[in-house]
């Protein structure tokens, strides 16, 4: 039986796309080999990467003047490649809304001065700063934030207004949303949530910020080299970007990012509804902030948050357990996530909540 | 129909494990997910991380004091973290005998002093110099070599005994034949020949190397920050781990690494003994050297390569175009390449050289 995965990622996949995937799985396009074994510089793989990334471009709306790159390592990766490839002047603003965030900032500070010029961890990071009201400082090489947090479940409602370019990681929620990429100097997206299996990030960079790299950067981590060979500087990441390809594809065929984000702000809506009239579980993210993809609740009583965990697995409900910075509960709701999903879960937290009243 | 594939990597991987990877892609062990859905943090995954440390550590005997960790970003970026990890000094010893040993070289003059002390580029990378009679530097972090030539065909018949560590990559040859790990700091493949399909690079160190990275190398690159955390600090490449798994269970079964450095010697035999008693094929790499994984070879004219290449592509042999920098053909036979590929590739280039006589 399929279960209803609520993991904050790696994460569930549309079916339709496993499908596909394995039933090519031992011969793809034809070519008598699995995708796995191919070789990258095959034309009929290297087609698969250029489709990719032309769908990137075209849900996303990306301007000419931006790469779309796949890379390796996860955002976590991409902490140090940030500043390693913006940071010409040596200095950096972040906005430290999360545990990613924070990690964001401290690696920022490996290789000049990284400015935290916001921070919510005075109320554990249930809202977002006013970001017309913070310190920007002047000459900044970028201001970092992370636009998604997907432990604490609260999201950018707008983004901030400033001079120097605007880089976001948007792990947990790239293709979620509408955004408008000309307000991003950088965004950097590990896959393995809305996207694609663990193993490829992508990165959205305006070419003319990247082209001067520090000397101590290392070349695999150089978006510049990337861009300028395709992703395919070295053996990319094949698998990974053949499944992402998949899944931008199946976006598309739903209507693209427009349709989905309608879907998860109906999702999400559905959730944060019955959790604001139950008497049991408790959403403490102010309601402007809410992500539409983390939704982290508590009953309140660790143990009974334990039990829920527990026999919701069992009712094929999985996943659902807390970061264990929070604790609780967490539903993460991704593009993959079904809406029957979502009522499945909310039909049983009712069920619960009766029978633990 | 199942092509036999002579790609350099990504490259044939076994059938056995193609099919058991197809059969259970959308139920991973009962869980009612795809392995590329499961958390990292599922146990039933991380039982896989565990599964494929242990079974590395089981097939080529690795010492208790060598941590085992797959990480990201192929052995392009292991150019970077050798020196990143190991560079205390300052001051580090290159042996340059192909491609990427060159570019492993040149990354290393990032971050300090890279000596290369040992060069066959004057033969075009068709032997490897005398390692016994190189100036290796006194005080020197490690040295560099890489043991396997991918693109030129040659690799190590002995290792340097050299006073600083000996590091080497061995992406193109890890897990082909028996090798005494005590005699290395460090080892690092890309996993996309011999192990998984691209996304996983394995780094085999002695701990007590690599507890002082440099402060500029990026947390992701610290090999003591993946060790630390059991190659789990951030998502890893889950699906390429877990398709490791399956191929080093396959290995154990087929009977280990002595059994199939035994079927690779028997595989490439046949084919450079053929090569050697024809008059068309020519392989150039001196008789010591050659390896046993990928065999170069040329029939002297531009043209008749295209042909051959082309005209074997119709016979189900593929991928046999060499690399730009030697042109001509090369076969590369890794682990999962069968004796009958070998065979029928040796049929074929008879009936080609009849015809082309």
């Amino acid at each position: 039986m399929r279960v209803y995965n609520f993991a904050a990622g790696p994460s569930a996949l549309p079916l339709e796309v496993l499908e596909k995937a394995r039933d090519e799985f031992l011969d793809f396009n034809g070519t008598g080999m699995s995708v796995t074994e191919i070789s990258h510089r095959d034309k009929a793989y290297m087609q698969v990467v250029a489709e990719a990334e032309n769908s990137v471009r075209e849900l996303l709306k990306v301007p000419e003047d931006y790469c779309v790159i796949f890379v390796q390592g996860g955002a976590s990766t991409q902490f140090a490649a940030v500043p390693l490839n913006l940071m010409k002047n040596g200095v950096a603003d972040y906005i430290v809304t999360g545990n990613f965030a924070k990690k964001a900032w401290q690696e920022g500070k490996l290789y000049g001065t990284a400015n935290k010029i916001g921070d919510s961890s005075d109320k554990i990071y249930t809202y977002i700063p006013d970001v017309d009201k913070l310190n920007y400082t002047d000459g900044a090489d970028y201001v970092h934030i992370t636009s998604n947090n997907t432990i604490f479940g609260s999201r950018f409602d707008k983004f901030p207004d400033c001079k120097a370019p605007l880089v976001a990681d948007m792990s947990s929620e790239i293709f979620s949303r509408e955004i408008d990429v000309k307000k991003f100097g950088v965004i950097y997206a590990g896959a393995q949530k809305n996207l694609a299996p663990a193993g490829v990030t992508i990165v959205i960079a305006k070419r003319e910020l990247i082209q001067e790299p520090l000397n101590i950067c290392p070349t695999m981590l150089r978006w510049k080299v990337q861009d300028e060979n395709g992703s395919l500087y070295n053996t990319p990441p094949a698998f990974s970007i053949y499944m992402a390809n998949l899944v931008l594809n199946n976006l598309k065929n739903k209507g693209g990012i427009k349709a989905i984000q309608q879907i998860n702000e109906y999702k999400s809506g559905l959730l944060y509804d019955f959790i604001d009239g139950s008497k049991l579980y408790k959403n403490g993210v102010e309601k402007k902030f809410r992500s539409i993809m983390n939704v982290p609740f508590v009953t309140g009583s660790e143990e009974l948050d334990a039990k829920f965990v527990a026999e919701a697995k069992k009712a094929g409900l999985v996943s659902l357990k807390g970061h264990r910075l929070v604790g609780g509960m967490r539903a993460s709701i991704y593009n993959a996530m079904p809406v029957d999903g979502v009522k499945a879960l909310i039909e049983f937290m009712k069920k619960f909540e009766l029978e633990n009243a």
